[in-house]
């Protein structure tokens, strides 16, 4: 038992970077041996998610079950996602799976309440949007969900894809519009309910991260938490 | 058979971030799916390979041979290992391995070769160092291996720990001025042959690409170029 963390990635590969990226800066660690131990699955043959949800395409339950179990027979005693919309399928693969697992929207949702903000703006797939995955938890607590509209949501879908193609810049320039227009509305804080999207609003999260809740951030910190927990240590999170 | 490669790292956890974020950035994909399928080790726990050649620390490699063979039982079909001291045990490793390994060493040394430069500068660890892993290969092509004087490799292997420490800044800026310091004795092209170098020197390298042997970076495309191969596909390196 040594507190391993399974990552069960490649949702895709750039937002499974991000995570990676963010278990190791924000882990208070003077050498590397002090790093929580990690092993990624970047396989990125699963299908679609949006499209399995939205136009019928392969359910990619079986190939995320599958690498889930490749992950726990590896010694993982706990699975994180960095996908959203694979959030669909949680309680299928908490189903399937013999370990701990972290969901991605009650580690995010625990943010939210923390901040005290009671408009929460969302930026996120159509997919996850389309499910309620996060609109029902934010209305749930009686706080207030403002979702792009019907034409701001098809670019927010479309610097996503751009980011999975390799074109960060058009990506930013694209998802920065939509993220302004949600606080011209009124959002107070967003929630940046998509992997990619923490990757495509790198600089402005930097800026100000007071104004944005990052999925992928929650969820690493919830990671970080549940190590010292099984481990018996202190002090490992980064303030 | 998907053309796995696992990658057997957490030595440092940065320094294989790096190698995960080049896996991504340097294939040309279209979509999550045409990524290269990795699966990552980074289970930091593993003995300091310094340590252990220098001091007579406890070995790296039972460690080392356990994590790889736990890859090797997810499916992976070749190991990279981003480190370079590590390869010092690359030969038992290779022994124990049932797959595919590319060296670290080799695939530096073929991008040395190369640049068609004479005089080659050299960054690394005291281990790295002191088995000769680069001079020997260096000296071996008929070209000169220029090396930090005693008390600039010092300031080497302080700036490595510093960034293993979290301490990017600091560790930049020692490292810095030892590149300088083997440009100035006639250095004309500087290999990083330690895979903490060119997360800490990444500033440098990206303004004078062509003044830099990035190991990393050199197993990362020799790593794309073995999944082509394998899975019969090309164009996937961005060139």
């Amino acid at each position: 038992m040594k507190g391993l963390i399974g990552v069960l990635g490649g949702m895709g590969p750039a937002a499974t970077v991000d995570m990676f990226n963010k278990f190791v800066t924000f882990t208070a660690a003077g050498s590397d041996q002090e790093h929580i131990p990690l092993i990624i699955s970047s396989i990125p043959d699963i299908p679609d998610r949006t499209t399995a949800l939205m136009h019928g395409g392969t359910s990619p339950l079986p190939t995320m079950t599958d690498y889930m179990k490749r992950l726990e027979k590896a010694g993982a005693e706990c699975i994180v996602i960095p996908c959203n919309t694979a959030h669909y399928w949680f309680s299928e693969l908490k189903e399937a799976s013999d370990v701990d697992m972290l969901s991605i929207v009650e580690t995010t949702m625990d943010e939210v309440v923390a901040s005290g903000k009671r408009r929460i703006g969302l930026l996120a797939t159509n997919a996850t949007m389309y499910m309620g995955l996060y609109q029902n938890s934010i209305e749930a607590r009686g706080l207030e969900c403002i979702s792009p509209t019907e034409e701001s949501q098809q670019r927010v879908m479309e610097s996503i894809y751009a980011l999975k193609a390799g074109e960060l810049p058009r990506a930013t320039q694209m998802m920065v519009e939509q993220a302004e227009a949600l606080f011209d509305r009124g959002a107070e804080i967003i929630v940046l309910g998509c992997t990619e999207v923490p990757v495509i609003l790198a600089d402005a999260v930097l800026q100000n991260p007071e104004k944005y809740v990052d999925s992928t951030g929650a969820l690493v910190r919830a990671g970080i938490r549940w190590y010292e927990k099984r481990m018996g240590k202190n002090h490992l999170l980064v303030e």
